[in-house]
């Protein structure tokens, strides 16, 4: 019809947001800062990969950490806990961080002195896999209690992402969890990610990823 | 605790929002056009009252309508059969307008040729409260049987539109609707709201409506 125009709202502000994001990850590049937006399901052990890895990076770089959450700061103080600067970004409802969200979080730290800035995005699969918060890299949690056909139910998070930390593998005796199909199923989206398995309960693997993930940090800052 | 910081983030993305529709409310003044943010909930009857609202003006002011869906076009052809120019916005999963939607849409639009647009929002009483669209005015649309109750369950919506439309009233004798305790609910929460009592379906009560609305755009780009 002559008179009838549609416009794709959700693509314009995709697209704006993208166009935001590659301007920070630009800034955030010539500071020598690295930062990581970790997304994961709620519950998959977001807040305790956090711990983990500051406790085995903390004396090889400078870290903070940006928590976000719908309505608490429970996080947050799990993470101040330990020393390290911690900002919660209340959203009040929202379900994911876009660029202008982070942006207040960074403006609440001096970014320059930092290597490693931590987002630890809203608990939800599918609103943060289509927000590009301008990090270096993404990165997200599966636990083994969520199962292994999450890959098939948010393809578009899995595609993503840079990293996969397979979280809760002390649970996989009691589990019908099979890793090599998950790994199957995320290398079909994303043949080049890069797969780690840790329990965050027993300490098993942190150090393989947290390793990786130092390499990362340390070639970027150089 | 030291070093934990709070960012409400959803109070500054709103005071974002807030800033630039002033900003678009005070331009849309210096075109002389008038613009009416309609919301209600999903079936309350948003589009027929559109069609209605047409019908009585189209001869006296210029109207376009910029229609919000979350995944449809179905609204926006129904205004089009009407001859007058519709912009449908597919905001793919978003529950509201904001600001910068809003201008993608006037932007399709010869905003300077127009005395009147009308924004229909998302079918919600609860997000599109919260952001200001830039919008001349705010209207809201209850029908009869949603029920008396409203003004308590969405009190935000109910203090913010300068008139409200309760439709459906041929549902009247049907219901136990009772008008009178829903209009001293509604003016607790905002004394100064104008109450129409319109039936989209007979056309009944349209023309006191229009006739408001006529004198305030008259009154506007004068």
């Amino acid at each position: 019809m002559s008179n009838i125009q549609l416009i794709e709202v959700k693509e314009d502000i995709l697209a704006d947001n993208d166009a935001a994001a590659k301007e920070l990850r630009d800034s955030l590049k010539k500071e020598k800062t690295f930062m990581v937006n970790l997304m994961a399901s709620p519950g998959a052990g977001k807040t305790s990969l956090l711990l983990q890895t500051i406790q085995a990076l903390r004396n090889d770089v400078n870290i903070a950490v940006i928590e976000a959450d719908i309505d608490s700061v429970v996080d947050a103080e799990k993470i101040a806990e330990t020393g390290i600067q911690s900002i919660q970004l209340r959203t009040g409802g929202f379900c994911h961080l876009d660029v202008s969200m982070v942006k207040k979080g960074l403006a609440a730290l001096d970014t320059g002195a930092l290597d490693l800035i931590f987002i630890e995005n809203i608990g939800n699969l599918v609103c943060p896999a289509e927000f590009d918060t301008g990090a270096t890299i993404d990165i997200m949690i599966l636990s083994v209690p969520e199962g292994d056909d999450k890959p098939l139910k948010y393809p578009l998070m899995f595609s993503k992402c840079h990293a996969l930390i397979v979280n809760k593998v002390d649970y996989l005796s009691l589990s019908d969890f099979k890793m090599e199909l998950m790994e199957e199923r995320v290398r079909r989206l994303n043949p080049d990610i890069k797969i780690f398995t840790v329990s965050c309960k027993t300490g098993e693997g942190i150090d393989l990823w947290a390793n990786w993930l130092l390499e990362a940090v340390q070639s970027h800052i150089q």
